[in-house]
């Protein structure tokens, strides 16, 4: 699971829609929340969500940091990240067909630089 | 499981430390990222983010939408929530100990109101 991982934010930098198709599983439960975004609710609307991104987007490199893994049956779940200059949590969770991960929740948001004193 | 995410959202809405102990499960594996807050491990630490919010908190309410539930073996997840007037996403995960499900992982962010047609 924690290559799973690696490989979404190698597609990520690479802004390789290809590459991310291919780490996320498919269907309608499939769901995905860019930090700001509302929630995206299956693979069509998760996969546009990406293209349009990578269409808009020049540059992306992640240095990741802090990943937890916690697997409890077919259902795992990875948490951690850091974007350039912002940091980002997210929250991943893949599913496990035959031998291999796949990414079905994907919740990314920003830590706001003061969150470490605030109280709300 | 449904169940035990209605009774997170009374605990929090009643500002009642005893009732949201209630609902997670112990340990340091336990995670919590409140919106903008860092990520915190381990029951202590989420405990203690819980006590200081209930302790400046005067009132809260939530509306909760847009519930989605997965199950795959003893982990599940659920996502949904609105604060007042922000908007929240939150991913909630329970552990299933025995015939009652807790909270083990809860990440909640704030949707931006432009996020409908931002890009990033």
């Amino acid at each position: 699971m924690t290559e799973a991982n690696a490989r979404f934010y190698r597609a990520f930098e690479a802004l390789d829609l290809a590459a991310m198709e291919a780490v996320w599983a498919r269907g309608e439960h499939v769901k995905c929340v860019h930090p700001g975004w509302p929630l995206l609710t299956g693979w069509p609307a998760v996969r546009e969500s990406w293209r349009a991104i990578f269409e808009n987007t020049e540059e992306m490199r992640f240095t990741i940091s802090d990943v937890r893994v916690e697997t409890g049956g077919l259902l795992g779940s990875d948490v951690g990240g850091r974007v350039a200059v912002t940091a980002i949590l997210a929250t991943n969770l893949f599913t496990r067909v035959d031998d291999a991960w796949f990414l079905i929740h994907h919740h990314a948001s920003h830590v706001l630089s003061s969150a470490e004193v605030s109280e709300s």
